[in-house]
């Protein structure tokens, strides 16, 4: 009864090395990267036909509704460094991105961060309501491990549990669920910087560090590269999340699709609070210089990742 | 950084065939099987000392409060039809129960089922709040996915990647979220009989038949065997939930530790709402002997499965 395996044979994609192999550009290879993904998302995704079509439509509201699609970029680009092909990649990245929608479904809640906005939209329990939209996150967290776990994904299932693994961990109590946990707590009592740091590298960097890892695991690559690309996600993880509470400051609604100014209102200890705005934009900035010195070894391989680095810090949404 | 894989470490428990496999009766081995799943799931889920500790708390309060771990025994009593050892099978039982503990935990929520007693204590959002509720419910299904995936679980991925999909298949949009999709969606709308036995069989029925099917997986049954026990798992997860139903209706809240009644005030179709008591009863006791009649090929190590299906009619709480 899953679609999970229907992309092979919905989707007409070849199993040809993917586009963004050529790409040596990261401004073009982003809208590439993203157009790949959303169109395995949307064959991945269950379709109407159900009585339970609320579900459904609630799963494909929050999964297909826009967003950077970074940490596909990041799957299919570390993709690109082992000659994945491009069926496997796009799965993988699908299952990241559905993990990140069933994220923002969860944290977006009343009893969580009580978000009405989401890029730009209301979001999923304003759309729909609350039960739904704790459904469609349980849901769409199921989706992605039954995704990796697909002949599909990879032909040989060793690597298909080592994906199931780096993401169950990725997104568990030691993870990004545990990271959200903190992030709760950060409301009612202030953290040190080291705690912040810890926070987000569990609430942000796991997620990413398994997207970045993604493509080492199904390129079978050596353990020296897959430290390099660890080591990478580490930098870039975090760079990342300072970025995100500079705009958080800096940001408008309309820009971010989100509203902006909420972690100061709601009293939570950020990397600009906590240091300041001039050292919070150095600090991100070294960071992503940081990154892109692990990737040295790759070569001009390497440029795309090297780039993404750079544009995580400087973006503006 | 997981303690998934720990068990076999920290537990001390030998690769002999499980205790289960001697016992003839079921009302002997319940508990025995309880016990081999409770301590399988203490270790596997994290302990204390991180500043998350709420969440690990959360884990541990919902995960080990109690309950009949009926999933747990269809688990290792479809593992000794295969002479599955203690370890993978104990492993694969914790995993429904964490799966079952996270679906009861989002139920609960004031969004979905509103109920503040669970096994006669306070269900998980009382004791804490909605927020650690609804993340420690998250953390749950993804340490069901790990513990799958863990070579402790089977030698060989391919049994590994076997297991995950079919948990997420169970849990997913077309088992059992979506078949508490239809639920909530029942609260607005009555849903036919059929409509109601589909509901039950997405809802409730999918983990059972996940449980039941797991020791064909683990002990790499044949086509046969699991055909069986898939048919045995399709009528005792519907004289399961008819059972509950009626229970709803027939039960206190002191027996059953939970509030009676809600669904009829909830204005839910239950099988006793469409069918009157004395046919549902009927229905229940007939799905049972046919449940059990599906195992007659096992001979008398069919019992304790063959039990159970009476015992999960008969069951007074």
């Amino acid at each position: 009864m899953s679609n999970a395996g229907q992309l092979r044979f919905r989707a007409g994609i070849s199993d040809e090395p993917m586009p963004l192999s050529n790409q040596r550009d990261f401004v073009a290879a982003l809208p590439v990267s993203s157009e790949i993904v959303e169109r395995a998302m949307d064959r991945l995704l269950p379709v109407n036909g159900d009585p339970e079509v609320r579900l459904v439509e609630a799963m494909r509201y929050a999964a297909l509704g826009g967003g950077k699609r970074l940490r596909a970029f990041f799957v299919l680009a570390s993709s690109t460094l082992f000659s994945v092909a491009q069926i496997p990649a796009a799965r993988v990245a699908a299952a990241a991105e559905f993990v990140h929608a069933y994220s923002l479904i969860h944290d977006d809640l009343p009893a969580m961060d009580d978000d009405d906005l989401r890029r730009g939209q209301p979001s999923c329990h304003k759309k729909f309501d609350e039960a739904t939209a704790i459904l469609a996150g349980d849901a769409l967290q199921a989706l992605a491990f039954e995704v990796l776990a697909h002949p599909d994904t990879h032909g040989d299932p060793a690597v298909r549990v080592q994906l199931v693994t780096a993401l169950a961990q990725a997104i568990g109590p030691r993870g990004m669920v545990g990271g959200q946990m903190l992030d709760m707590i950060a409301e009612q009592r202030s953290l040190s910087i080291d705690e912040t740091t810890r926070l987000q590298r569990m609430k942000t960097g796991a997620l990413i560090a398994f997207s970045c890892s993604a493509g080492a695991i199904l390129g079978k690559a050596s353990d020296a590269a897959r430290l390099s690309l660890s080591a990478y996600a580490h930098d870039v993880g975090l760079a990342f999340q300072i970025a995100d509470d500079l705009l958080d400051v800096e940001g408008t609604a309309e820009g971010l699709g989100k509203t902006p100014g909420k972690d100061a209102a709601q009293g939570k200890a950020t990397f600009v609070s906590l240091l300041g705005l001039e050292r919070a934009r150095d600090q991100a900035s070294r960071l992503a210089d940081q990154a892109a010195l692990h990737l040295e070894s790759f070569g001009p391989r390497g440029d795309l990742l090297k780039q993404a680095a750079r544009f995580v810090v400087d973006r503006r949404v």
